[in-house]
């Protein structure tokens, strides 16, 4: 079998140290985002940039206005303004949040608790018969710690991402004064602050964790890390009410403000007048920034998991080599470092002069963190694993290679930078699929609308292929440990990911903020290019967090089955089938809820939009303020009113499939959802980003082509609009949600199996 | 195992006798139609309306225009050009589909042949090794033949079904004249003759097959039922042509005709002025009537083969019970007469007499039918099947009590009325849904759009339910036979769904004539309002399909797996995941690719209009004639070319998953496609319905708040347009042409399966 380079405490340092790493850098680009001053000086230069810049900066790049003080002033009144729209709203969601966690956290408690009938007496283990295990009342006991823990981190997650989003996105606009190059440089940052806090803090909770459970757990790795999977239920528990409160709040208000203001009052976009203009920027920050937070934290906490709790069963975990068994924790690790390095091409190494080089340069990020990162887990198979080992695969045992190991990782990896690539091709304005919808604007809204879903129907196909490819890779090579670990190769450059991903929401309240502030056009002109650039790496984000979300689904699914002791998951039984059926149905009624309350509520807000506009003299003349609060009241009382149905119904799907009909059924129902929610997901966010940059494509008017469709108000324009307005709810409510969705199943269905395998399918039972 | 009641020669006669009913009463249907002139007379009353009828006519019901020659002669003159450019894209379309037919067939020769070499041997039987079957080449011609038959079948179907819906629309249309109750009876007549007419020829076919190829076959029942499977596949191949050409066809000349017509032009629908308006009357034709026809005799075609072919492994095909065997037949027989006494409650027991009691009259025809049927299937299963008898699940045997296989039947039957039910709440303007969704037109298209694609998805998930329940009972009691008989029960009614699904189209039809016409308002108020009713009994009846498609493709998927010899379809075996993701994802390509092309069709079709109206002076006001004959060129040009590659994904994907992937994977992609499949198949064509319907609300006007909304021409009436335009390619092209991919991959693969079993899976056996 071999031996392990790396020693058990060499372990021990390296990870958290990583982790550290990670939150110091994240401190570093925090401070430098900071030196861009929002009070009355004139703004500095940040240092990492060399004297060059410094240099250029007085020569070229002076612009007007850079002196002005009331427009810093403006600027700082409106970012607070956002600033606390969202931190009220994430308070106010917390709150309800927490009565569901402790609520929720009880029943673990009971349910898991229950298997056993509360007994504290050891049983023996049930991978190793001959060794005992802790009793069902610690796993009980200690999931719910972890659940606890994995839901405070993912909240910590959001609301930190959130407060470094409002944070930079004034600073953004103030930037873009002095160029296009140094406003990215600020909005990536911001960006990159996000990504690695949140990576590092996963890590670190998680690893800490870990060891303190081993306190108690000891020799008994299997129920330890049974309970460790807590975390990341928690986690992901925390991100779809993130995702749907979030997703339903921004929507409603971007629809609302687009509705009235855009299309009936013909007024531009963020238009101070429009009094939902500052619910809709909050919602980018409760919506796009906290709810992908959590989303991407809960995706890392669940792969980790899942590798984790099958190694636990593999010769590993039986043969106790602790390093091998922390695998998964140190490519997250090395993935730290690798983003780390990537980050400074993007911010340091290499200078944005041109709009159009933005794209180029976030797509090099994708590149240049995959090549070093395939280097980066060769490092880690090789010191960190022995040369070959036995896993655990539904029964038998299998010997695994660790270059095999390797291959699972990096095909993850690989996988996600296709995904990335094929994402970025359909929704970005520079490709034609994007281009052919702004043409099919010409004849008017309706062709606008089925071009676009074609074009989200076929941007299914590329990263299913790649999809299935991995899974029959690393499923081939490792089983279901193959599987979570190739989640964990696509996620293990996640610091980068959400770098990329949050700079496209900090961008565009940017160009908000430009707008509300009466800066000039060539201002706004430079947020709506990085803006533009934002979506697509929205999209590749989303593009990323559905990926991994199936593989990590089905590994979980995989873990969940082994934790049931369930030999096959034959779909010709029809307990199978029917769960199978009904599965694939469960991301249609979630998004016909989630896009229903959507519609809503935007409606209720084009209903306070126009009243104001009616009601407030002078209002539309520019004369009198809007009544903001009122909106922004609005979004908060329709989201949290509203994610309760969605939540509940992924929440409990579990519990009474596996209560009432068993495990088999659910098991129908986990691969259900995951192979048809995967699709709707994709299709949805790259439709509505393709509908966004079209529309953006044709007021840019950058080629002969999109001037032929232009300028801003033409019909094809108005086409576009509704277009726009259409996508919102699909990729940033319905669309991202729906990967929470298949994830949270399958780690709800794997904490609470035992309680299903011994309790469970009442409903046979009693016929 | 008891004795069954029916003799076999009682069989060999009340089959063929039930058929030749069918056939009987759709002539008297027709004659009834054909007796509403389109010559210079005064129409006369039809025959079939008591006395108290004809004495109303003169007393209330005469109109305005009833004697109005040129009107007729007009109508005649439409109708004739609509039959013509049916008839003449029918042929053009036959030509392609001939080649590939053709093709096709020598390709399931050469394939089937291979299996053993083409040798003329003998072989051991595979489910009773001890008795010898014909050899494979038996097989390979006898499938062949079949194919060929089914497909000509299923030709002959559409193309009558289009023959008399364009023999019927004109003489609606001057019932209409007479009131909305004559002109009911006539649109619903025609359904009829075509509904008896398809049902009788398919059973009629099916059973002289059967004996003629059991002459050859004699005792080897697997062999022959084996080969009569290609029945199915060759139905349901030129199903999915007819579908997709038709559907792309009708589409592109809606859309086309609806965008600059009613938009761009102002002009009304089905206005003469617009060049694209014969295009679209010709579509209805053959998209809605043809397409439908070769859809639903596919699926019957495909239900019958299925039970048959598991039926052929169970005892009584091994004790050659031949009335237990034909069970199948005659429940679709005892369909034929239960339909006919259906038909009576529409036309002759009641009368129509007022626009609201359209739909409870064709509500009712769904219950009728159930209920009656109810009692046949008892009937028939007590007289034809054995008490008791065994059946093969598996590799094992199971014993089915006849009440067991009266359930299964009637399960699937119910289910078909939940189905329809459910559809008629989500896409009938007389429910709350689509009052919400015209409501959301307040606020415009874009919310429109979002409110619908929810209806949409949340329409999934009763139908989900009822075809998830009628599967557990159904596999529970009889396994994969009690699958394919649930499909069968929910068919058997067949000849009334198709009666009420090809009214829809007349009367649409129906109204266009009257527009061109120049007839008189009121005249298009009564065909609207059979119209409005139609959208909801063509949503019905796609729900029908959808619903039978399901249940079929699994029974076939189940006979697949016999037939392949495959043990278990593990889900988490990475052969099958990786077809389950991949089939999953392949409605959304071949959706993809059928709404492009009907909206770069549809582009096509614009221009074309938009230069007719353009370059031809006096065309706006009426003083020429537009071009109708180009237009309708460019639809049958378009929808030959872009029929390929969808037609190509569809029939290449079994071939090439089970020729390189083998047998598990493809069992996946079956698994895959059907349960995600079924969900856009539904959601897809009730958006549809419910954005038609929700214009139409509008349009109407019939109640205070449909007043709010419109008038025609309003700003809530523009966004309901958009959505009508945006639904057609989903409800009429891409969703009814999914119900045909799911079940023609699986009927595919079961006659293929002896291939792919000894040949298949290339890229493993290499690897």
């Amino acid at each position: 079998m071999g031996t392990v380079l790396l020693s058990e405490l060499a372990t021990e340092i390296v990870i958290p140290i990583c982790a550290v790493i990670g939150i110091v850098f994240s401190l570093i680009q925090w401070f430098l985002v900071s030196r861009v001053k929002m009070t009355h000086e004139r703004p500095a230069t940040s240092p990492s940039n060399s004297k060059k810049n410094g240099f250029n900066d007085s020569l070229i790049e002076e612009e007007e206005g850079i002196n002005d003080h009331s427009v810093v002033a403006k600027c700082a009144e409106i970012q607070n303004a956002i600033s606390e729209g969202a931190t009220s709203f994430l308070f106010t969601e917390y709150q309800y949040v927490g009565v569901f966690m402790i609520a929720f956290a009880i029943l673990i408690f009971l349910f898991l608790g229950s298997v056993e009938g509360f007994s504290m007496k050891s049983r023996p283990c049930t991978y190793d018969q001959q060794n005992l295990c802790k009793p069902a009342l610690a796993t009980a006991v200690f999931s719910t710690v972890s659940f606890l823990l994995g839901a405070i981190t993912s909240v910590l997650s959001g609301f930190l991402g959130m407060k470094i989003a409002t944070y930079a996105n004034a600073r953004t606009t103030l930037e873009a004064r002095k160029g296009v190059g140094k406003a990215f440089i600020v909005a990536f940052r911001s960006g990159a602050v996000m990504g690695f806090l949140l990576a590092a803090n996963g890590l670190l909770v998680l690893y800490i964790a870990i060891n303190l459970f081993k306190l108690y757990y000891g020799d008994d790795w299997e129920g330890l890390f049974e309970a460790i999977t807590g975390y990341g239920l928690g986690g992901s528990s925390m991100a779809l009410f993130g995702r749907v409160g979030g997703g339903i709040y921004t929507k409603a208000a971007d629809v609302g403000a687009d509705l009235v203001g855009k299309v009936e009052r013909n007024i531009p976009e963020d238009d101070p007048r429009n009094p939902a203009v500052i619910a809709d920027n909050v919602g980018d920050n409760v919506g796009d920034i906290a709810g992908m937070g959590s989303d991407l934290f809960g995706s890392y906490a669940e792969s980790s998991c899942a590798a984790l709790v099958v190694a636990s069963i593999s010769s590993f975990g039986i043969n106790h080599e602790f390093t091998a068994m922390l695998y998964p924790l140190l490519i997250s690790s090395v993935g730290i470092l690798v983003c780390l390095i990537t980050t400074l091409f993007a911010t340091d190494f290499f200078e944005i002069k041109d709009v159009k080089e933005i794209e180029p340069a976030l797509k090099k990020q994708l590149i240049i963190s995959t090549i070093l990162m395939t280097v980066g887990i060769a490092i880690v198979t090789w010191i960190g694993l022995p040369s070959s080992f036995t896993i655990y695969n539904f029964g038998v045992q299998k010997v695994v290679k660790n270059w095999q190991l390797f291959l699972c990782v990096a095909v993850g990896l690989w996988a996600g930078l296709i995904i990335g690539f094929v994402t970025e091709y359909y929704t970005s304005n520079a490709y034609s699929p994007v281009q052919d919808v702004a043409d099919s604007c010409r004849t008017g809204a309706a062709t606008n609308v089925i071009f676009g879903l074609a074009l989200g129907y076929k941007s299914v196909i590329i990263p299913i292929f790649a999809i299935a490819v991995s899974i029959f890779v690393s499923f081939s090579f490792a089983a279901m440990y193959g599987i979570a670990v190739a989640a964990l190769g696509m996620l293990s450059t996640i610091a980068t990911g959400l770098a990329i991903d949050a700079y496209g929401p900090i961008s565009d309240n940017a160009g908000g903020i430009a707008e509300m502030a009466g800066m000039s056009h060539r201002i706004r002109e430079r947020t709506d290019a990085l803006d533009a650039a934002g979506n697509t790496t929205a999209a590749i984000g989303k593009g990323f967090a559905i990926g991994s979300a199936a593989l990590v689904s089905l590994a979980l699914f995989g873990a969940f089955v082994s934790r049931a002791a369930i030999s096959t998951v034959d779909v010709l039984t029809p307990k199978v089938f029917i769960g199978l059926i009904v599965g694939a149905m469960l991301p249609y009624w979630f998004s016909a809820m989630t896009m229903k309350s959507v519609g809503s509520a935007a409606l209720k807000m084009v209903e306070e939009v126009r009243r104001q506009f009616n009601t407030i003299p002078g209002l539309m003349e520019g004369l009198a303020k809007p009544d903001y609060a009122n909106c922004v009241k609005i979004s908060t009382d329709a989201s949290i009113k509203e994610m309760i149905p969605p939540g509940a119904l992924v929440m409990l799907t579990p519990l009474i499939v596996g209560t009432f009909f068993g495990v088999e059924t659910l098991s129908g129902v986990l691969a259900g959802s995951l192979v048809s929610g995967v699709q709707i997901a994709i299709s949805a966010s790259n439709t509505g980003g393709a509908w966004d940059n079209a529309k953006k494509y044709i007021e840019a008017g950058a080629s002969e082509h999109a001037r032929s469709l232009g300028p801003k108000g033409s019909d094809p324009h108005k086409a576009a609009v509704i277009g726009d307005t259409i996508g919102d709810p699909l990729k940033d409510t319905s669309g991202p949600s729906l990967n929470i969705l298949i994830k949270l199943m399958a780690v709800e269905s794997l904490v609470f199996a035992p309680f299903f395998a011994t309790h469970g399918g009442l409903l046979f039972k009693i016929f």
